[in-house]
This record gives C-alpha cells, structure tokens and sequence, in this order.
C-alpha cells in the first residue's frame, strides 16, 4: 500500500480535485468507537486518542485499506470550550495517529474543527474565533495536508470557522450538517455554500445529520445556489451510514432512535454504492460519510466508483464484488445470490413486525 | 485490568459455572472483521490472524473490555479440509492472540472446532475425526483453558466432535445452531442436548444462525429435554444479533437478506439486555453471541448482570447505563432519553418504508 | 337468478355436502351493517332486521348475488339474555327476511344461534339450553332449511346448544370460534371437533375470530382430531375478512385494533381466492366468512371455486377475473394489473409508515 | 329523518355556505357497488341505476343517515362516450333515485358530471361541451339542486364543463382530481382555483385520487391560491378514503394496489374526523368523501363537526361516539377502548408483516 507515486510524492486535495479525481473520505469514529467502547456518548469527545491509540489507529486504518484518501484528525468536539485542558494533547496526538497512518497509503492528512457550543451561548465573535484558531495551531505545527470545517448547523459560525482557517494558507474545506430546508437560521443550502466560498472555502458540502438521500438532496440545492450566484467550488459529501426520511430539520439527533437504537436504519453496502454513483453524477467529487458510516460502506464508495478511478481499494482484496464470492457457497440458494441483479432489487425486512417503518422527530 | 485474584488465580470454566457465576462469552468476528476490511464473505475462513493480526487482536480486546470472560480462538472454518496448507499456521496464532488478550484481564482462553464440509460430504466418521484432532492438536500444544466445539447442525458430527476434544481431557463445551424444530436430520434440541452430554459435553447450548428469542426458545427445550433424561449439563447460549423470527428450519442463512443485507435486523443493546435477564432467568449462565454482535453487545449482557456479578465490565467507563450520558446533552429532548423507561419501550423505525417486516426464507 | 331445478327442488344441504358439492356460505352481518350505520358494536344486537328491514334485505341479497347458498338468518346475540323482550319479533322477522332472498336463488335457510353470556356467568346448563330452544322454536315454526350453531368458545356450550338443536330433527352445524390453541378451557380442536360430533352436529368448523390462515390451521387440527378418533363430519369453516397472524388464543378481540381499527388488516379478493382453494384442498366443502367478509369476498370464494361447481356467481357479470376488466383501461400501465400473475404476487402496502405490522393482543 | 324546516324548506347550497354551515357531502359510489356487486372495475360506468335501483337507493339511504346535505346523481362516467345508447336512461333514472332518497331528509340533489375520455383523445372543446351539455339537459329537466364538474385532472376540461353547466343558472360546484403538483399540464392548484372561479365556479376544490392530507395539502394551496388572485369561492373537499403518502401526480390509480389491492390502505373512523376537523379548520365547509368512503366515514365527518352544526347525523342512534358503546362489553380490556385518547392514538397494524408500508407508483 505504499502511496502510487513514492513517498513525497501525494497530490495535495486541490490538486486531485481539479484533476476530477474522486476523493474518497473517511467514516464514522465516534459513533463506531462508541460500539466499540471507547467513546462515551452524550458529550462525543475524542480523548480515545489518548488513552487508547491503538483502537483509534486501527480504525484509521481500516478506512485507509477501506479506500479512504483522507485520514480526518480525530478532533471532532476537541476544542477547549468541551475538553478543558486536556484538548490540547487530544489535538496533538490525534494529528499524530492520523498523520502516521495516512503514511501507510495514499491518503492525506486532514485537521477538523466543527461547531462549539459556545456559539450558541453567547454568539462572541471573537471567542469563538480564538477556540477555532487554537485548533489550529495545533494542526499548523502539525503540518497536516488541509483543513476541515464540519458539522456546522448555523451559516454564520461556519464562515468564522472558515475564515480562521484559510489563515494558514492551506486548502479549507468546509461542511455543514443541514438538511434541504437549510441552516438553523433559515439560510438556505444555495445560500449556505455561497456565504461559504465566499469565505474563502475551496471545497463545500454537506456532512452528517442526514441520510444519503437527503445529503444529495442539499448537496443539489447548494450546487444550484452556487451556479446561481456565478460561485465556483468543488463539492463534498459525508452523509450519514443510517436511512432518515422522516427527520425534520434538525436531522437524525432528533429522532427517537438516536442515539442508542439507530440499528435498523443502518445502510447496506449496496445503499452506499448507490449514493456514490447519485454523488458522482450530480458532480460530487469528494465523497465520504459521517455517524454510521463503517470501513466497509468506505469499501462500497471505492469499489463503486473503481472504474471511474482506475483501481480498487486494498480491503476488496476481501470482498468480492457484489457478492461474487458467495458462488464458493455449498448451498445452491445462497450462490443464487452471487449477483448484481440480487442485492441491487433487494428490499431488505427488519425483523421487526411491531415496529414502524417511520418516526416523528421529538421536534 | 488484571486479572481479579493475580497471575495465576484464573478459576476455571467449570469452577466458575459450579460456583453458579455468569461466564460472559465474546462474540462475532467472521461478520464484523468483513465488515472491518479482514474476512472474506463466502468461504469465511480466518486467515486474518496471520495477514492482519492488528485487527484481530484489537477485537478480542473490544471483548475483553466489553466484559468477555472467554476468548475464543479464532479458528472458525480453520480445519484443513477448508483452508488446506494454511490451517496449522493459522490455528497457532489465533491461539496465540487470543492467549495474548485473555492475560489483560479476567478472561480464559477456548480452542474453538466447528462443524466440516466432509461431513455432509461423506459421512466418513474416521476422516471428520482426524480433522477435528489435527486442530486439537494445536489447541493442546498452545494449552487451551478449554474447549468449544461449536456450529453443527447435525448432532451425528457434534457427538464426534465432542468424544475428539473429551480426550485432552480439558472441559468441553458444545454448540448447535439449530432453532426449535431441532437439527437437519430432525433430532430435537432435548435429543441433541441429551445426546452431547452423552457424548461427554459438561457445557452444552445452542450458538449462531437463530436470534436472540429464537434460540432463547431453543434452549428452552434443550432445558426440558435435558430435565426429562435427567441428565446434567450447563447451559450456554451465543445467539445472532440480529432479529430472525422468520427464520425456518436452517436459520439466518436461509432468510433472502444474508449476508449482505442483515443491517435492518441487527439487534440494539436494549434487545440484548433483555436477551442476558431472559437467559439468566432460564438458567442459562454461559452468556454470550455469535454473528452480528458487537462488542456493545457483550458489554449490554455485562451491564445487565452487573447486580449478579458484583462488578461492571471495563467498557462502562465508556456508557452511561441506560442512556444515562444524555443527560449532558444540550438539547432537551435528547436530555430526555436519559432513562430506562425510554429505551424499554421504544420501537425503534426501520427508515424504509418501501421494505416488509419479513421475509420468507429461500427454502 | 331463479334456482337451479326449479321451485321447491333445493337440495338439502347434507345432501349437497354427500354429492360433494361445494357450498359457499354468507359474510358479515354485523360488523358489515355497523358500517353502514345499522348495527351498534358493544352489544351487537341485530334488531335492524326490524328497524330496517331493507338494509338487512339488501345484504342477503348482495351475498345472494356473489354466490352464497346459504342465508343464515340474522339472528347473532338474539337470545333473550340479550334482547330481552325484543328477542322473539326479532328472530321471527330474521327468518322472513332470510327466506324472502333465498327464494331468489339457490339458497338454503340456515338459522343460527350463538354463545350466551349466561354461560360464563353461572353454567346452569338448563337455563343454558332454554334459550336456545325459545329461538329454536322460532326457527321451526319459521321451517328454516338446516341449523348452525356458531361462536361458541366453550365446547361444553357448543355441545349443549348441538343437544338443543338436533332434536328438530334438522341437520346440525356446529362452529367455534377458537384458533389453533383451542378452546378457552384449553379443549384442542380436535377434541372440540369430536365432541360436536358426538353431540349431534353433522358439519363441524370454525367461524370468526382469526383470519383466513389460521382458521385454516384449526381446521387442519379438526380434521386430524375426527381421523384420530374415527369421527366422521363434514367440514365447514367461515373465517373472518382480516389478516390476524399476531392473534393469542381469544382471536381477534384482543388485539388493540379490535373493533374500530382493524381496517388496515382487511383481506383483498386475492386473499380470499387462496384461502377457498387452501380450504378445498383440506376437505372443507362448506366455504364461508365472518366479520369483514364482504359480499366481494364470498364471489371471490365462488369464482375462485367456479371450475369444480360447473358455474359463476350471478355477481361475476360485475367483475373480470383476476382483473381482466382492467384490459379496458385507458392507461398502458393499468391495463398491465389485468392479469392473475399480477395480483397473486401484489405485496399490497398499508400507507401508513408510522403503524407496526403487527400488534401485542391485549390478553 | 324529515327535513329540518319542513317540506320544501329546503335551503340552497349556496344559501347554507353563506350562512357558514358546514355542508356534509357524500361518499364513494363505483368503489363501494363494486364491492356489493353492481359496478365493473375498469369502465366504471354506473347502469346498476337502471339494473339494481334497489342497490344504489340503499347506498343513497346510508348516505342520507350518516349525515350527508347532498346526494350526487350517480352519473360518473355516465356521459355518451362511454356509455352509448344507455346514457340517457340512466341520467334520468339517477335522478330520480338522488330525489327520491334526498326527499327523505335535509338534503339537496346535485347533478355531476366529469371528464370525458373524448377530452385527451380530440380535445375537441364542442364535442367535449357536447357530452357536458346533454347530461346538463337531463339534469335541467329533472330539476336538480345544484350541480358538480368533478374529476377532471385538467383545468381546461373543468373550466370547460362550468361554462356549460353555468348557462343553467344554478349553483356550480368544481372539483379536480389532483394533488398538490396540480394538473397534468403543470398548472398549480392555486391557478386551477382560480380559473375555476373565472370560468363560474361557486365553490371550488379537489375530490377522488388521493388520501385525506394529500387532499387537504392540496386544498391549502387552492385557498392560497384564491386569495392571492383576489379570489372568493366556498371551498370543497371530497378525497379518497384511503391513505396514499406515496401517490405521485397521478394519484392513486397509479399506486400498484390500484384498485384491487386498496384495502389496507382504507382510512379509519378516525383518519376521517382527523380529516374532518383539519379541513374545517382550513376554512372548507363542504366536506364529503369519494372512492374508498364508506357511509361510517361520512358518519365521522358529520359527528366530529357535530358540536359546529348543533346536532348529529340519524345513523348515530348506531354509534357511541369514540367508542364509548364499547363499555358495555363484559371484557375489562375492550372496555378500556371505550374512549376518545384510546382511538387517536391507536396505530393500527397491517396483520401483514410480508408487505411494506408504500409503494412506488408505476409511472
């Protein structure tokens, strides 16, 4: 897995992109690491990069043999406002992680910020900033790749995060974590991904919150908004690995299965090579997931979109595509299902007859 | 994590079941090391513990911390007839491995047989045995804690298996997979039951291809049937984590979602608390799971009998008991789901409304 | 419409049954008129049959056209333990209107008495069996054709009203309304079915409280309990028009939905065809429904019955078979639904993605 | 049931909207005589006037003692191209069976007619007015009430139908079939309203091809509509009895279950006083139900705006309201249904846990 051109030798983000390469993001860590034990759910904080680097580390490269080019810093919540004095050695050692596993492949380097709850407190312009920048030095002496700005649900704090950021000089990406009816405020996705860019963001989308189907639903109106406003940026999109038609505006969190029974809402690996091929065709070239998204709905991004980049990720190595490698089965009923035609058509039950198929949100 | 009484102190398998402790089992690895980028659907053959030792050893220590009192070595389809020159090599390191993890903690190591493709081949008694020895052999060289032999679903071969291990003269356990209706050739679960205690089996349940209330059914009749011969046994059971109550006669396999479209069907934490009170209350004492069970789940059959144990597993500095860390959420309908009440009723959505509840299985 | 061999040459209907003619049997009386705003649920009480003669008039006819041969007198709950003094008017115009629409066809009077409440109350067998011989007066002075006693879900009641009613010196039908678990005092169908026999009846089965499947299931276990024990019978059974897999031993009224939600479970024709030709192939001759069966239901019985019987309905030159009147439609996609394939294989959807496939019975 | 005020009383449907009473209309005809036995799926034509008076006279009566102002001619479809020769007999005899059964309560005749398939062949517009215009003249001659254009899926065909039908003089009411997408030309269903309005229309709205909120979304943007342009009609809503989330523009006959597989999609007594309640509140005053609606749903309307219209509809002598003659059964559990949060709350559940909750539309 040694990166295609030699070490030194990695295209930076940009690059790829305006080469109309396909990025392939990361997935889910924190609700992964919460099934997995070491994340603590409710506060969502990353501090496993301290105390258990080897779970973190494998994670990473599970989504690097999965097909990932991006290793995000596991930093998400890891400001100063949610960890108290423990966020700085958080950032550091998850650069660190991220960094020495992105070296294994071909995958960059990628510092994120998200939202701080501090915002929503008191809206301090300022303050919030200095949370940002701190960050940001970290990743800075760090050196990693590019940067990220995700799982923003107001417009205006994503441009503060932006505008920190681009300070480095490195490549920002930014994302938020809005549905098709757009920010808490009621700014738009067009509107969105234009404050965005304007902002300074080379790269804008969408992350979490939502499904595949909704995140390409807003991920068409942001690429409406910015043709309509004569705005030019490449477009990301990490949804969530769970099915939501039935959020309102606040998304999953809202639902009355989050967090702790989202289990039947999980996606198929044939769900996700759907939304790869929709991202793709809408134009979408960065594309990745958020909460629920596992190494191998990564795997199903890579393996989708395989003939557009010309090669197939190193954990396909253990899958067959779909499912060719159950024609190895000794019944004949499960070879029956070594085929495109069978996963693509399957409606999948829950094995849950009292349940419902939908939820109303708690608001 | 050190071991309870010291290096050394380890109590035995039957010591513990004598003493009427609860044993928590682990639980998947074909499935969720697929899912991680190492297995390979179709043959499921655990060759991972020679080409990715990382990966396996990093779930057998999501078990351990979950709460597993056993780490089953993760040899799995790994006789010769299935894995040809490879199989030495590889039962050796998963011994190895899993002999690594159980030293952190508590927790003892069980050389694991399954069922062979020879035996529905050919039905050759003397043949089946010698593969069944050739890993025990292994399994006595690198002093396995005790045996399992697990996954038949004719009792015939079961039997087999169990007067092979007996020989080392270590505690035997065994494990069908079968559901009510009893195995392939129409033996029941009390005949099975009878007919493996027979056969030497100090430990005997039912693991994998049924759901956690079918086989909680299934165990219900080895009880009985158990009671009726007055035979004497220690019951143990390591169900799916999915939902499968429509399952025939083969189980999961047979239901048209498997392999690849299992998702909707897996089971939450809650549904596996009250699968470890049901089993507890039925005296079932060996708790554990096979296909589909995470480490969260073992660590929910750990939370549920912590009053009985008197200690909770390593992973709860992880989670809030029955959502107990929501309460540090800003949102106040997050706040609150903080409570048992909440997530014992919940009837959690599916998201897809275009999809059954059930499927009828292909044969 | 007029009958098959003229006036007065009706054949009896044992003498149907011995031939090996298929009788079609009539549907919902009262759940059908409470929607039609002529019955109140809670007592159920057919007084209609006197307040409004025409209605009721209607309905016989309605099952008259869709090919019933059997117009069982609307006289359900009519003993004086419920009417009081309105009983006896009530009884005697149920037959008139019975006997006005079976002389426009080929059709048998039937009257029909059912379970009292005094039974549970105080089992005072005399007091028991002088009210069903008042309605039994009724019926002889009225010269119903035959007698069904119907509803019972105590076989000792049933065998009693059997007693009553088989001194007429008419032929007996005698039906519960128990499912595969049998009676309430836990008497298996089988044993049910053998002592109805024994009792008098010379047709024994089913009628209402569990849908088309598993009144089918308890007639099998009848069937089985007169082999068994060397009774012979005929076999008739008159399930209910909804879909009630989830029922526990008391059948329908349980279930939460139980009596102004059950729509959702409604059966189609499609249903219903399967379910006659399920109840030929077991040896059931008299072929009918109960609550929810509508008059379409009952031409769906005839039509699906039409090759063995040698003729249609009256009410098929209202309706194409499997759909075929839909090959006149003006839309392609429309007129692709007009053939039996297509509404075999429908997997009809509830609209309503918030309500569970299945429900807890309340009991 | 005389009518309020006396014979000849009778107030006009203008008369009583304008007073603000809520004006209770009818229910499903084609669907209903179907399922009785009278109509044939596919052409839908209505000779059962001529061929089964008694049949149709008794469904008017239903209507009549569950609430309904206004008993439509059954006369859909019952233009020359479609029906031939026969056209006229049964205009005429539709007439006098509407009159007959209204003269029997407090309600008005209306005279409907609706598309034409001459319309989407030729779009011919005198041809077209031809067709409309010979029905008008049966209607003039047998004195109808008022009149109703209803199910026409294009606005042009409507406005066409209220020129003719408008030369009469008498109150016109218009309803289209379609959903909030608007006609099949793109026009909205605010532009639909309003050139109803203009070319004559009193009262306007949406009657047949989807579920009640699909209609009573659709009616939201007709009021809006309305009232943007400048507009004032009285508002009308007539919509399916079945639940149809999933329709796409086409409505419900484009759903797969269309219109032999509808049942579990059939609304309850309380979908309806949901609907009922909801569309008052929106400001529509006549309220009456098409395919799908049973007399016990138009029962619902007429008891749930009870308290509005002061008093409640003959047919519920037959009915406790929300459930409340249910305490009189001797089961404590079903007791417990007796009361109105038990039913609004109720989810009811399918009984068919094989099928999914919607469908795609085939176009």
């Amino acid at each position: 897995m040694a990166p295609a051109g030699g070490p030194g030798a990695k295209k930076g983000i940009l690059e790829r992109l305006e080469n109309g390469e396909v990025v392939v993001g990361d997935g889910s860590f924190l609700l992964t690491l919460e099934k997995r034990g070491y994340v603590k759910a409710g506060l969502w904080t990353p501090e496993a990069v301290v105390e258990y680097p080897n779970a973190v580390r494998q994670l990473h490269m599970e989504f690097l043999r999965a097909g990932s080019n991006v290793m995000q810093t596991f930093t998400f919540s890891a400001s100063e406002d949610n960890m108290e004095s423990k966020w700085e050695d958080v950032n550091a050692a998850a650069c660190d992680l991220a960094r020495e596993v992105a070296g294994k492949g071909d995958a960059l380097v990628a510092g994120g910020i998200c939202q701080t709850s501090a915002y929503t407190h008191h809206k301090d312009e300022a303050r919030v900033k200095r949370l940002f920048q701190r960050q940001l030095d970290v990743f800075a002496r760090k050196n990693v790749d590019f940067l990220i700005a995700e799982y923003f649900e107001h417009a205006e704090e994503a441009m503060w995060a932006v505008e920190v950021l681009k300070a480095l000089g490195k490549p920002v990406a930014a994302t938020m974590c809005i549905g098709p009816d757009g920010d808490m405020h009621g700014v738009s996705p067009g509107e969105c991904a234009v404050k965005l860019v304007k902002a300074g963001a080379a790269i804008v989308g969408v992350n979490c919150r939502f499904g595949p189907s909704t995140s390409l639903k807003t991920m068409k109106l942001m690429k409406a908004g910015l043709q309509a406003a004569g705005s030019k940026a490449h477009l990301m999109v990490q949804s969530l690995g769970f099915h939501t038609p039935d959020c309102g505006k606040g998304g999953f969190v809202d639902l009355p299965e989050y967090p702790f029974g989202l289990e039947p809402r999980a996606a198929t690996r044939w769900d996700i090579q759907k939304y790869a091929r929709e991202a793709y065709k809408l134009g979408v070239r960065y594309i990745g997931g958020c909460c629920g998204f596992e190494p191998y709905h990564i795997r199903a991004i890579a393996e989708e979109l395989a003939p557009e980049r010309g090669f197939w990720p190193p954990a396909s190595d253990k899958h067959g595509s779909w499912g060719s490698s159950l024609n190895m089965h000794t019944k004949p009923w499960i070879r029956a299902r070594a085929r495109r035609e069978y996963w693509e058509n399957l409606l999948p039950a829950s094995g849950r007859p009292f349940c419902p198929s939908l939820s109303q949100p708690d608001v």
